[in-house]
């Protein structure tokens, strides 16, 4: 099973926190990244698979999906969901992404964000994902990018000329890394870009696009603490078609 | 015109002698893992662009291949090539990767091996590769990894815990890197992975495998210098298919 760290008291209270969890989809500067890899939404049976507070759940129902199944290992966030919500068709529901079987090609869309770096085998993950699409169905995601998370020990440096680096090592070393984030020992599991696009290929997906997101010059402007952004990749997404 | 560095004599000296010049392919470590990505080669049509010595356009002959034309910015390079075969089914010439032309629909692989990190316009020149493929071939390359060549300043770094990490920085901002390698100024184009795969799929290609070169335990033991490798990839193998 995989480590639960959101139903975790001080973790969910930190995390609840973030700009994206109280402001929601506006607050994550990725969201119009994503949203230009998403199709059109209206008439879509959709899975949501970390779908947490059901943010984006329930902004899909708004531009017209069908249905919206929202999973989440949480049970604090599956209840916060449920209770933003008397949309019946709108189902959200606990699940470990390790051993979640959905029925097969009954979604037009499975969308992910921020969750399967929680996720050992994303090999078995992709492939029961394709089997639970209807031919011709998106699958779109995000994750933390490799290059954010391979280090043994990630974090801005100031290097000897005063530049801003971000350490990059063990990257062919996939696996568990562990990561203090509000609690110590957060653990997720580092796959290089090629390992996580080679498992989409394998499982019969065709790539669409992949985009290592980046703020605009506009998003900037609008946040300066964005910048930092600039110089090294924090998510990757992905885009690809049963 | 891309910078020509290999026909810079100090350039050329240093080059010629890197252990995959004077060896041949057994000196480059990723040669087992791009072979993997290779088709069946018999009978194949082939193009090899930054064929240098020609090695590789050898060595597909050697494999059946039909023809092979190799095509290189470097008039030294083409020189010794041609010099180093008489097969007329090996054509050698000498040709600028930001402007070249191919016929339409006539090759059945097109094969790069760490040239394309050279080309400006990485866009025209996928476009143009596409047209020259019949449908159903092969276009498999290797280019220098972008970890690898974002930064600044790329080098090895020891940091305060006496790790070592290769250092990321500038990764969004894409465009001219100029390096010292064998002499100063040597001018490379950094592109995100994204880039170049959204490039490719933009073209007409399908994505068949990205390989974030490691080399494997066996070529550590019995080359340890490799170990560093699995730190941070120096090179991006990508096969994709008209």
């Amino acid at each position: 099973m995989a480590q639960n760290i959101y139903d975790n008291p001080d973790f969910f209270s930190g995390y609840s926190q973030l700009p994206r969890q109280v402001q929601g989809l506006s607050g994550a500067p990725e969201w119009p990244a994503i949203r230009a890899q998403l199709p059109d939404l209206a008439g879509k049976r959709i899975v949501d698979l970390g779908c947490g507070f059901g943010w984006t759940s329930r902004w899909m129902r708004e531009q017209g999906a069908a249905s919206v199944l929202g999973i989440d290992l949480s049970e604090n966030m599956i209840a916060r969901a449920k209770g933003s919500t008397s949309d019946n068709a709108i189902t959200y529901r606990t699940a470990d992404l390790e051993t979640l079987e959905l029925p097969e090609r009954t979604f037009d869309l499975a969308y992910s964000a921020l969750t399967f770096h929680y996720v050992r085998d994303f090999e078995r993950l992709a492939r029961m994902i394709h089997r639970s699409l209807a031919p011709g169905a998106d699958f779109v995601f995000t994750i933390e990018h490799p290059i954010f998370m391979a280090a043994t020990y990630p974090r801005w440096i100031e290097d000897e000329d005063g530049r801003k680096i971000w350490p990059v090592n063990r990257y062919a070393v996939e696996g568990e890394r562990r990561t203090d984030w509000f609690v110590k020992g957060v653990v997720k599991y580092h796959r290089t870009i090629g390992t996580t696009l080679n498992a989409l290929i394998h499982a019969g997906f065709t790539i669409k696009a992949v985009e290592e997101f980046a703020p605009s010059r506009e998003q900037i402007r609008e946040t300066p603490a964005l910048e930092e952004e600039i110089e090294r990749p924090m998510m990757l997404i992905i885009s690809s078609r049963r």
